[in-house]
């Protein structure tokens, strides 16, 4: 019986023309990140599954995980995520690092979903975190990043929007306005978690049911209700949450000072979940009404390097999938045509007496730090271009009988049309014809 | 009780400095695959174990590879080489491309070893490969990735030879000349592998066990002794393998014109494996007395989409892992230092006032092109230099109350030590500076 042709369920194989893309997603997102001094990290794709129990939820350790035991009876896991690999390794350095640090990585992870539109199997994932910035500029720096790589991309503002909250602010109105308690707190979150993607009704059940007295139920709809950063700094404000209303409104006048006002908006129901995060959280969406998704999370946190016993560092960092950046690009038309490689020049010969020169020509070229591509038997003068399309390459050389005899070549801009005859002794013009 | 902050057995955490080592090995091996015109692909980090046992030997399937079961009941592992996805994927696509294929890819790949110099269960692997070249001119251009790769790493001759063998040849030596029946050509294979690692006496003991006669025996040792093209050559030829000893030839005259003769030398032991290839096989060894190891292998192959019930397309391929080739560039000095990260220009305020200058300042300078790190907090005088010299960056800018008045910065080249007086208004000066 034949083998599957097919990659494993829910995975990708990258042929060159989808490899094209992917590196076209990986190199936006290190040049962005490598303009602010973000240094690129990585760590392996295995790690000990109690690392990642210590960070995570259990949904995703007992379902979603990719885990299993090693020969040396290791329980281990296919990293889902790269949090908890970045918390391990700066716990082994930030000691005598000075700070901040600014780290980067895109990579692979796996999770063991139902496969559909924008959920893979195996994904990349851009990460990008700052960690020991002071005050709050490192949120609105993490900010800019997001920012100026979809700008990098070609998007702006009226292509996708940042909805964005302060989990002070959440805290302050639960805990403080709201009087609720721990358990409370907690249903609250998983409610507000959830508000959009539930009826009203539903909504109104849920409150009902944690026993809120009616005051509290309505400061929790009145917040729900938030829609601008104006109306949030009122209602604190209102309620004398003076401290957070200051402290949120500095953050934003910084975000204004960044340029970033534009992207903005307060949404109440952006939490990201119940733990981890303790500063400003974010999700970005698509504004397409087509796909109307998350394309990029994040936020600020302050107790990533608890589980390894070490002392509090402030952090704020963001994530990015390759799968629903690509959908996003492609659904703006955004993205490049990378359905052909590009290569600066073919070689042929017509003549097997033309393989000795192209091999010597070709060699020079290279070292020139041009790419080259060599026929490798007698190519006939018709089959010559359809090649050079396939390939991308801007000039082409054919080497017959004549050619070897004279020493000289015709150098053919596929672009221009322009012919140059160019001697082979005289390789220096032959180059900067190619590179002009 | 606190969490191990260490990777998992025998993988790596590469920190910014070692991730720096690292791209710069797969920068150089992107640019040679390219400069040949060789287009980058990937394939997924998990396939089912039947792909490895239609292709790979019992040893790997049974004791090194990483492989479980998942939730829904397939059998899969964690890739502990690309040749079977490769394989898988030109599978799919051949029979509507044009030949020949040029890809290349860099996996990290996942075999279970016991982690000593030289081997870790997590490594790269830089992978080049030419499906349907015409001729032996193929194999020659696998050789010529491989010699230019080594030179763009600074290497040459005196660092490094390419031991190299044709399995035409062997199977002539075996089958033939020494009229070995299937099984003893089998264990012949066996021993010629090991050749190089058993004495002398142990080896006569194995070549004894077999039960050739003397003739043939005979062969079999005058083969081993064989160590140039030309002695390969005349011994094929004085032993009637005239149409081998010509082909050969040929193939070793290409070599020639292709630059490669300082490079190749004859190894009648260098087999690769039992399985597989068909034609050349070589092996890349390092010529220093410390370090005396392969490198990089590769070969000829025929039958790889067998598997696949697809129609033989020859190839030639080579694999290169990232753990011995960074050993060998470091016992030969070749590695550039890569302590510290490269960055164009370090805003630094020494006033509060000056945040909004510099954010402003910093936005510009990216959208230029520019590695731009920002010192988010007042930073003093003294401080900035050491942080400069960290991260590696060319011009720094203090900002305090006399710039922000003025809107004039003084731009500091840490390297010539020239500084230049610019408006803030006049960017475009700014900018001539910094990439001047």
């Amino acid at each position: 019986m034949a083998l599957n042709k097919q990659p494993y369920r829910g995975t990708r194989d990258f042929f060159p023309k989808e490899k094209r893309v992917r590196d076209y997603l990986f190199a936006i997102m290190t040049k962005t990140a490598e303009s602010f001094g973000y240094e690129s990290y990585d760590g392996p794709l295995l790690e000990e599954v109690e690392l990642y129990k210590a960070k995570s939820g259990e949904e995703l350790i007992n379902e979603q995980i990719y885990s299993f035991t090693d020969r040396g009876e290791r329980f281990v896991a296919i990293r889902p995520e790269m949090t908890p690999t970045l918390a391990r390794m700066v716990a082994q350095v930030h000691r005598e690092s000075s700070k901040p640090l600014r780290w980067f990585s895109i990579p692979n992870l796996m999770r063991y979903e139902k496969p559909q539109r924008g959920r893979v199997r195996e994904h990349w994932q851009f990460n990008c975190d700052i960690f020991g910035s002071p005050g709050r500029i490192g949120e609105v720096e993490i900010l800019q990043v997001a920012v100026e790589l979809f700008q990098a991309y070609g998007a702006n503002h009226t292509h996708f929007e940042i909805l964005l909250n302060d989990r002070a602010i959440v805290d302050a109105v639960f805990k403080i306005m709201m009087k609720a308690s721990d358990e409370q707190t907690h249903r609250l979150y998983k409610i507000v978690d959830k508000a959009k993607k539930i009826t009203n009704e539903a909504l109104q059940k849920m409150v009902k049911e944690i026993g809120l007295n009616t005051d509290s139920e309505n400061i929790f709809y009145s917040y729900l209700h938030l829609s601008t950063f104006v109306d949030a700094i009122a209602f604190l404000e209102k309620n004398n949450q003076i401290d957070i209303a200051n402290q949120f409104n500095a953050f934003i006048e910084l975000t204004s000072k960044a340029n970033l006002t534009d992207y903005l908006k307060y949404d109440p129901t952006i939490v990201r979940g119940l733990d981890y995060y303790t500063g400003i959280v974010f999700e970005i969406f698509d504004k397409h009404p087509d796909n109307r998704r998350a394309l990029c999370g994040g936020g600020a946190y302050a107790n990533l390097l608890q589980i390894f016993n070490e002392d509090p560092l402030p952090g704020v960092g963001l994530g990015l999938g390759d799968v629903t950046l690509k959908d996003f690009l492609e659904v703006h038309n955004l993205l490049p045509n990378l359905e052909n490689p590009s290569n600066d020049i073919l070689l042929t010969f017509q003549e097997d007496a033309g393989l000795d020169a192209t091999l010597k020509l070709a060699q020079v070229l290279r070292k020139n730090d041009l790419k080259v591509i060599v026929g490798l038997e007698v190519l006939k003068f018709k089959k010559v271009f359809p090649i050079a399309e396939k390939k991308g390459v801007k000039f082409i050389t054919l080497m017959g009988n004549e050619e070897i005899s004279s020493n000289k070549i015709q150098l053919k801009n596929l672009l221009t049309k322009e012919q140059h005859e160019v001697s082979l002794d005289d390789l220096e013009t032959f180059i900067k014809f190619i590179k002009a």
